[in-house]
């Protein structure tokens, strides 16, 4: 039975608030939707902590993955109407690539757990490893679905997620600098958040996509619109994602985890009536896949409120100040002023903060766009546009403003301390010396040597 | 310390994707945001389980409260700027109700509890009564931030919320056919589902609301707009909050809990290594305040998860058709096809099912709007239009389309039933007289009698 | 040479506020919208003199052309994915009516002249025998481009317009309750007025529609969304196209053009140095189409600025009313108030007001839905719902809301007078019975008989 | 009487689909909006000839207007919340200066005339000029309302347009970097086009505006927010007011009105029955206040009918070209390809075509932004952020993205010639070596020279 087979005789739609409706004509798409793979992801946020900050934003990882389908779709819909094949090596599409496509793009996130950065940082799982897996171990709803095409499709699929399938504009679809899963997360997060900075002109992006033989490039009439995508994810990561806020709720949850992995290592701090059951096998350092897809956001915050009543100080503290929202503040701080964090954390240490659990650093950086480069550690394949004569040329050889912003990373670095040490509440003693010296080093949020700014 | 005196120097901003901004001027306000009791509702979705049909609405009760809270605002603003008292008694706006507006406003839901109305039917707890205990009991944090206003205050508060403040302006703000409430939640509902139905002009009925004495009453200029408004509210009822879909996970939800209910008051059913500890109050109906407020969304689904491993047959699939969006379907009757739903119970339960578990009723009926009537049981205060020379007509004597849908129930009645009944998958044994003689019960999605359809 | 064979290798694409993106794919369509005939609708506005009313509203038929094609070719994409036919007669979709359905849809409203409903009543003009004209006459150039396909193509063209031609499907999909046109214009309207009244689900209608022998149906689980359709027109009419001022300023143009037909109609009136040569044709009723296509808003707003300095004091001050925007007020009146009107002419023509320029009576009243009645001068198709087992059942059968308007007209009558009859301004001398007693004729903005009033 | 005392009692509201609500509360705006020279704005495009491209964006000045009162009027509502002068010279907002801006707001652009950059360049109109006249010349009605305020009051409202106004936070309200004018424009003409360039976050920006003793200054913490504003306006400049097809038909409107001045300065060539009497003092560079304010969008097009039946060909086909929307083609060109240009007139010239009418250069630069030099012939107000301890900092400094476009202007060079040198039509024989030598120096979209791309 191919996929073709497995047509459906009406269309199956998704009402979905960013593309209007996702539409979805076969069997198996549908089937691997109804997946408890599939299904879990409504209850991971798309956004972790940042929905701790904009409010509005406490979307699933769901329909975002619905959404990258529905992109990847009408990338499949526009190719075949305008670029269809005529000969094998043309470099134009081939329809027959399509199961593949939508498969990958529906799937590319499956293995997203809860807090999925902060969970690795801890528990050193890899999201993308546990994807293939879900797509290609036998034992799994999606791959017993995705089998149905062909024994060899959950690894052509899996394939697509790893960037190895042979074929790069179907790589390139799920996984490029304009791919549909940024196209989808930009215009979902925007929507959800309420801003307006991820809103390019999708519509325009899409019609300006054309396939080549290296993959996919960019009509140049198209130049502005895919200028103006390229803005808005620098802006979205500036203004949305970096939001100092949410990385300081995410440094309170790194600081959590760790302090319970700390103590559940430590039979000695254990305290058996919370025992964090479904949680142990990654404190212990052996999970299998069962108990990965057994978590998701509700089972971190239930073990958290739990550990609201533990007798360890610092993990009900931080749990408290994780579910009440209890940010640490922070200042920005440069290679000139790294030497004075010490100094700072000694003070927090002496004010009565374990500087271990109520300090951090956390560097946020994006590279808004970069032109391909095989020393990088990690190249990126570069946006190509084509001209009227078939030529391709590099976007930053022709865009002033993508040149401009071109190879040089955005975000800033901060220092996270206790709110308490800006002492602006009058209800402690007034005269405080460590808080008075802790603030000298603190002006128009960087920290700064006070010596020197006499 | 009054109100007044806490005024903050400049406003604070939360972004919200329906209002815009959400202007905070004042400490008071922004410390009851702060507290535990009001964080939490963050870990309560909003439509329970209509976010299983519509993918896009996983919103919390945090962001509606606000925007209640906002809606409220404008009012207190509107009424300000243009129908200020000049005397007492007039029946024009005394601004110095506005702290009392705008704390009922935020607090109104605060009583609120994972999947509410499911958890009120199987637990009897009254998320009214909590709402009105966490404002008034001096344990809480937001009786200690209200009672810096004046000893009183909080008793005020929790009366408006009741309808008994004295003040019926300030009541009808928050409760009332055109109240922020609902004005918020029918716009919210409404962009994150994706659909239009709940999108009225706000910004006009809020410019035709003018005080009077008995109340809020409209320019009867707007009288349109207060139509669209209505017309709205029941399009978002038989649209989104009446949806069968939603319906039936919420039948699954209420057999799982009952299921569960039974066996922890059975020792005998009882696996110890699934005790859902924070559940254990509630099945024991002996809760605290504290108890109630450990609950959210993610306690109950990670108490469902570890069910999922349950020996008990039917808590472990019940907990699996709710994880894993699994619905039960349905067929609607009425009074003449009433009868036959015994019958039906019995086929079921024949095939296997359990019919205590696997089949229910389920009445959705919403009045669009009524008169005011003081003979029925929860007498809704009418609509009031304003004329040129100041009298007042109900809306219903002047609106056609309102009159045509006062007074009359919408709505339908579901009979709910296992999917496998439809015997749709072909894997079952091809022949199965069961199945067959259940399905000609059914015609048109209406349960019929076969006999009087030949 | 076939419609077929000017498909466009690349498709082009309009951008468009409403639609996203117009979509033309064939190159007898675009020579279609580059024909002088149709950029002529570019400087006529799709609401006349509502954009006086609501000043976001200031589009022209342009736009709207455009949006009824693409709505129609979605129509036509949708029925040829999931209901194409397999033998003639099956009732489902013959993919080859497409180019006349686009073409039609395309040039509707082609006939239409600048402030069509007003112009037509005073010179008697009929904007849809004007369309068919410049449709089947071989002298313009959209008769050339559409006879490319076949000799009698402009013909086929012309008869879906008219509703001859002979497959209901095309004919509905352009001209029914729910069709392509009134689907374009409600949600550009609400659009551009800023209004939500006309937004409806149009993704879900047309999800919903069905071809069927006898035309269009809609899958009964659309129903609410048809519903909500209904509704919006409904609450358009009343809210936006019935405005009272809209209506006060069509009554203003009425009555300027017939006092300029009146003066050109009469020599010894007439002014040389003021010749509207572009209108004399109107005026001497004898107009070719070249005479007609010549105009359009400007051309009448040119004339009316000439006739500011009209020694004739009427067309001097209506010209002035109207480019100014000085509406006439309005009261209602009804069946038992329409003898009072008499008396009030008779006061207004006191008052130095010529009461046949001065005053008028409107009517506005629109049936939102009705069932086929055969008797009926002008019967409308009715909406069918498709049931699961196939039969159709009529609209409001099912629907509460819908049976509750169906078959009544709403809408109201009014009287128009000058706004100096209610004597607001102070500057007149305080004491003028006349006014004081026109006045005692109005209450809550009806006309009453003070007498039965006191 | 003063402005104080002309509030009105109720708001009036104009509903507008940018702002929502535009909200009027004083007699004195009402009458403005309500005088002749400002309902004249209502019959003049925002946009010329871009609608010819964007179809949407029909919208006329009024609009406009309007919307930069409203943005004048919450920019005043949150200074006097948020940052209320408490003694003279303390750099805050002083609520006295309300009327003034929002009069001059409201009233910036009434001296634009119709296609303003065009007619200018022929007729060396200034509409600057006009404005202040208008404003400040007893004869206007504009100058009788605002002279109610007191005598002085229409010259200090002039002194705001004209920048000189003693106050600059109300001056660069009007007029500055990040002004109301510019703010309004943006988003307005977003949202007409149907694109999402000029969306930035309006709210934000003005949340963080702060009056400054210099002018206006903005919180650092919304610095993201006014970056994103510059991106949005230089994305605004180069993919719609930029766009070469609204350029080339504004080209084409240029030669139009050069042809007709050239006729109707030489009695020669005049044809009196198509005499443009309204144009006719324009011709003669004799032009009262009166002639100008006569003329609008429709006068000129009205004309352009007339002209269509000219027997000199070019004003007939230039005529035919704009009403009928037939852009000329354009290439780019540099400094470098600029000597070839006379070479590519003299082939258009031998292909038939009057090269002083049917070709054109066109440059369209754009400063994004620049800091302030007072060196620059038009020094612009630069963009000040204020820090946590209150000092300022100039906007590049502190903003990568802003330093990089920063002082470099963007857009393009553009020669335009008739399409027929392209030759795409077939019906023209076929072999016609001047097209084809025409053809062989456009490449890629550029002009090149031939003989260096062999």
């Amino acid at each position: 039975m191919s996929f073709q087979d497995e047509q459906l005789a009406k269309e199956k739609v998704f009402r979905d608030p960013i593309h209007g409706q996702i539409i979805v004509d076969n069997q198996i798409l549908l089937d691997l939707i109804n997946t408890p793979e599939f299904q879990r992801l409504r209850r991971i946020k798309q956004l972790g902590t940042s929905s701790l900050t904009f409010h509005g934003a406490e979307h699933s990882r769901f329909g975002h993955c619905l959404g990258v389908y529905e992109i990847t779709r009408r990338m499949c819909n526009r190719f075949q109407r305008n670029y269809p094949t005529r000969q094998p090596g043309d470099g134009l599409w081939d329809d027959r690539e399509r199961p593949v496509a939508l498969c990958a793009a529906l799937l590319h996130d499956l293995g997203h757990g809860p807090y999925s950065h902060t969970f690795e940082h801890i528990f050193h799982t890899d999201h993308e490893a546990i994807t293939r897996e879900i797509i290609t171990n036998s034992s799994t709803n999606v791959n017993r679905i995705l089998s149905r095409v062909s024994p060899t499709f959950p690894e052509e699929v899996a394939s697509v997620i790893d960037h190895t399938y042979h074929n790069p504009q179907v790589v390139q679809m799920i996984s490029s600098q304009v791919d549909a899963d940024r196209m989808d997360y930009l215009q979902r997060d925007s929507y959800y958040t309420g801003t307006n900075y991820g809103k390019f002109d999708l519509d325009r992006v899409l019609l300006m996509m054309r396939p080549i033989k290296s993959g996919i490039a960019f009509d140049i009439s198209g130049m502005h619109a895919v200028e103006d995508y390229i803005i808005s994810r620098l802006q979205m990561y500036l203004q949305i994602y970096f939001h100092p806020v949410s990385r300081s709720m995410e440094v309170i949850l790194d600081h959590l985890l760790k302090r319970a992995k700390y103590i559940y290592q430590h039979p000695s701090e254990f305290e058996p009536e919370f025992t964090p059951y479904m949680l142990m096998p990654f404190f212990n350092n052996r999970f299998t896949l069962d108990d990965y897809l057994a978590l998701d956001d509700g089972v971190l915050t239930t073990y958290f409120n739990h550990w609201t009543h533990s007798r360890d100080e610092i993990l009900n503290d931080l749990a408290r100040r994780f579910l009440n929202r209890r940010p640490l503040k922070s200042a920005l701080y440069d290679e000139k002023s790294k030497p004075l964090l010490p100094k700072l954390r000694k003070l927090i240490q002496t004010a009565g903060f374990n500087s271990d659990y109520y300090t951090a650093v956390n560097d946020s950086f994006k590279l808004p766009y970069d032109t391909y480069n095989p020393q990088n550690s990690n190249p990126q394949t570069q946006i190509e546009l084509i001209q009227p004569n078939g030529n391709l040329i590099e976007l930053s050889q022709v865009s002033t403003l993508v040149a401009s912003v071109s190879g040089k990373e955005a975000g800033d670095q901060r220092f996270f301390f206790p709110k308490e040490m800006l002492n602006e509440h009058k209800d402690i003693e007034i005269f405080e010396p460590i808080y008075e010296e802790f603030q000298s080093y603190i002006q128009n949020n960087h920290i700064i040597n006070p010596k020197e700014h006499k």
